[in-house]
């Protein structure tokens, strides 16, 4: 495309993509911190004018939200696919586990944006709209591993305590990881498989045990 | 002490101790964020003049560097206590993993501090001393997960991603325990132990094996 002779700006015309604006916003909430990046320099990045911005989204709280929002659909997306399928509860586990690695190591920047910056003082009143998303994965998590119970093929151990051992291991690669390094979404699904797997299985199954009554 | 007749904020003779202005500074830090808050908000929850903290510290950033390094500084102490303890290697990860959370617990604010608002742009020239520290309480963990699988009574897995396992699990917890809540630190170590050492244990100990090439 030929640039603009009076204006090194492109115009809502010139095709940014929601996506594109996600992405670019992510990269400098995540690089520069939420509060730090301005509006501006969004428009920069992008290469179009400040003002084109507000095509496509209100304020950067809103911009914020919906980066936040995009990653906990994802999750919660694979969650219910997986929770639905016809596997045993130790499989759906096992395809969490992957499944949300491999979300946060190839959507790096939207899920340290995420987890990291949509804090309740960055999201105001937003908070909520994204956090029930969370809640509804988490929930998810938690009815995979009471299932896992129930049957026997999973230790009888708190499924809270579980669950938040679960997601503070996978949620924590977004400090970490290099996307670039030497280790792929698949070896660190794997490594985790091994330990996590090995840590909440029953040995050699048994007999139905009420899962911890203090989870009810 | 009776209030001064002339000025409602105290003087820095009135022993406002760097332990008091560390607390309310990570208490503000996180529930406003790092950004978000002032020298006159700390002063304010202080009951000083704003000019009375330049008394105590420098810069808001020399503040902030302070507590993360305070948090950071209580788990290295820990850590190399555990370390040098006449203790088996899997005695060591127990006892590391009950003082990592204890800390973290009786701490939350601080470690809030550290491990959220502590970023490389909040930091700037104060990100690499923190680090330092980081790096050697993650080094200490690794060597502790090492000697266990070269003594074959901890599984041989991938040991830098079973120490980012452990930092995730236990580090998570400032994102979701709730001080006054219903588990209290000793229940969730308990938990986290039954968890984790069972995912890394070796069954029934066995001859040393050289741990994974890659982790070198």
């Amino acid at each position: 495309m030929e640039p603009h002779l009076f204006s090194p700006a492109r115009n809502p015309s010139d095709n940014v993509t929601k996506r594109e604006l996600y992405r670019v916003a992510a990269r400098l909430f995540k690089e520069k911190g939420y509060r730090a990046t301005s509006m501006q320099d969004i428009a920069n990045a992008l290469g179009i004018q400040k003002a084109s911005i507000y095509y496509y989204i209100r304020t950067k709280q809103d911009l914020l939200t919906a980066i936040a929002r995009a990653a906990m659909e994802m999750l919660v997306a694979e969650g219910e696919r997986i929770a639905a399928a016809p596997l045993p509860p130790e499989e759906k586990l096992r395809e969490l586990l992957r499944s949300h690695v491999r979300l946060i190591c190839s959507n790096l920047d939207l899920f340290t944006v995420s987890l990291r910056e949509f804090t309740p003082v960055n999201a105001g009143d937003h908070w909520r709209e994204v956090v029930a998303l969370r809640d509804r994965y988490e929930a998810l998590l938690r009815a995979i591993l009471r299932e896992g119970m129930e049957k026997g093929v999973l230790r009888r151990l708190d499924e809270k305590l579980v669950g938040f051992a679960f997601l503070g291991m996978v949620n924590w690669t977004i400090r970490w990881v290099d996307p670039a390094g030497e280790k792929s979404p698949e070896e660190i699904a794997a490594a985790w498989e091994d330990l996590f797997l090995h840590g909440v299985r029953a040995e050699g199954g048994g007999a139905a045990v009420p899962p911890n009554a203090r989870n009810g």
